[in-house]
């Protein structure tokens, strides 16, 4: 059975950016790895996934990390930290190896994928076609979805969480390294367990209304 | 009760990008309902709300998109199409009347939100300090978390859905009139039921390793 829309709405209503995390929690490992997995399965244009998620753990990085990020207490008091990273170029080598699991994956032969992999080596060499205007917009975009799906996910299963867009990226990318990997820090996610005294836990959610954001036309 | 983690992943194991749709089929106005408050509840940053969400409900409207769109039967066949939207300036006047909301909503004092509203003044008055670089990539971004919330959303009410990048943003634009209003097309939805004869509702779902994707620091 399928999760109710009653159910649906209570949890992403439960929902909010924690201000201050109980440091002394930890999300269990088997849950952790759920929500993990939920973001591998978030959905990526052609199914590219021009992402990597990195966790984390070491707690002297998180000290450097909080110092790039206005000094914010979730990213050390959090139990898990994700920085949410783009692929810098996605290269025709890229469409390549992808391609190569869609033949692993699905037992088909490599050959019958070739008008699919022409196709995408075509968008990603003329990145000025792609959705966004640029690769950067592009790849940042989708990091975005996946993102959302962290965020429903954790909602879902009643992990409480924050995304961050107040850090240095820049810096991000020099402390874990990034760009040599072929990434750049996009958005930063932290998830736990509400401290019992986070003010903000209580305040209303604020949204602008159903009507006022949803036209039919 | 939240959803226990083995139910969420069934769920987004369940989801796929569905390529032909029961054109017989509609979503419910109750369950549709639900999925439009669940991507209102969608976090952004600062909780600005930098969107909008166009329900395409009229046909010769869908058909007019359907050819800005590759032809892509989902357009016209998809119980609901969503046009994704960005903001295309957030101005001030933007902010404070978030601000008012904020103060509407919570039942608080305007002045108390002084030092907020400044921030984000000061923030939107110079995009080129925005995450991305621009006012363009900011927005398209939080659209793109919202697009998450809805994928994720259908998937736990088990609605089929597909997200579409391949369309003409500025046909989109110029069909629905988008930029009069302060907005612009970002990414389209569609959701339904998949038809019966959809062969790639049996595909393999194609992914890279948790392994590949989550790296731990």
């Amino acid at each position: 059975m399928p999760t109710t829309h009653t159910e649906l709405l209570k949890q992403l209503s439960w929902r909010y950016a924690v201000k201050k995390f109980d440091a002394s929690r930890k999300i269990s490992p088997a849950i952790w790895h759920a929500i993990e997995q939920a973001v591998v399965l978030s959905p990526s244009s052609y199914g590219l996934q021009p992402w990597r998620f990195y966790v984390i753990d070491n707690s002297q990085v998180r000290t450097q990390l909080r110092a790039a990020s206005w000094n914010q207490s979730q990213i050390t008091d959090a139990s898990h930290l994700v920085v949410f990273a783009r692929r810098e170029e996605v290269t025709p080598a890229d469409v390549a190896t992808y391609v190569e699991r869609i033949a692993e994956v699905r037992g088909v032969a490599i050959e019958t994928l070739n008008d699919y992999k022409g196709m995408m080596v075509g968008s990603v060499s003329s990145p000025q076609t792609l959705p966004g205007g640029s690769m950067e917009t592009w790849t940042r975009s989708q990091v975005y979805i996946a993102l959302g799906f962290f965020m429903a996910s954790c909602a879902m299963l009643e992990v409480d969480a924050c995304p961050m867009e107040g850090f240095d990226p820049r810096k991000y990318d020099e402390v874990l390294g990034l760009p040599t990997q072929g990434y750049r820090a996009v958005v930063v996610a932290t998830a736990g367990y509400r401290a019992a005294d986070d003010t903000l836990a209580k305040a209303a959610k604020v949204r602008y209304s159903t009507q006022t954001l949803f036209k039919h036309v």
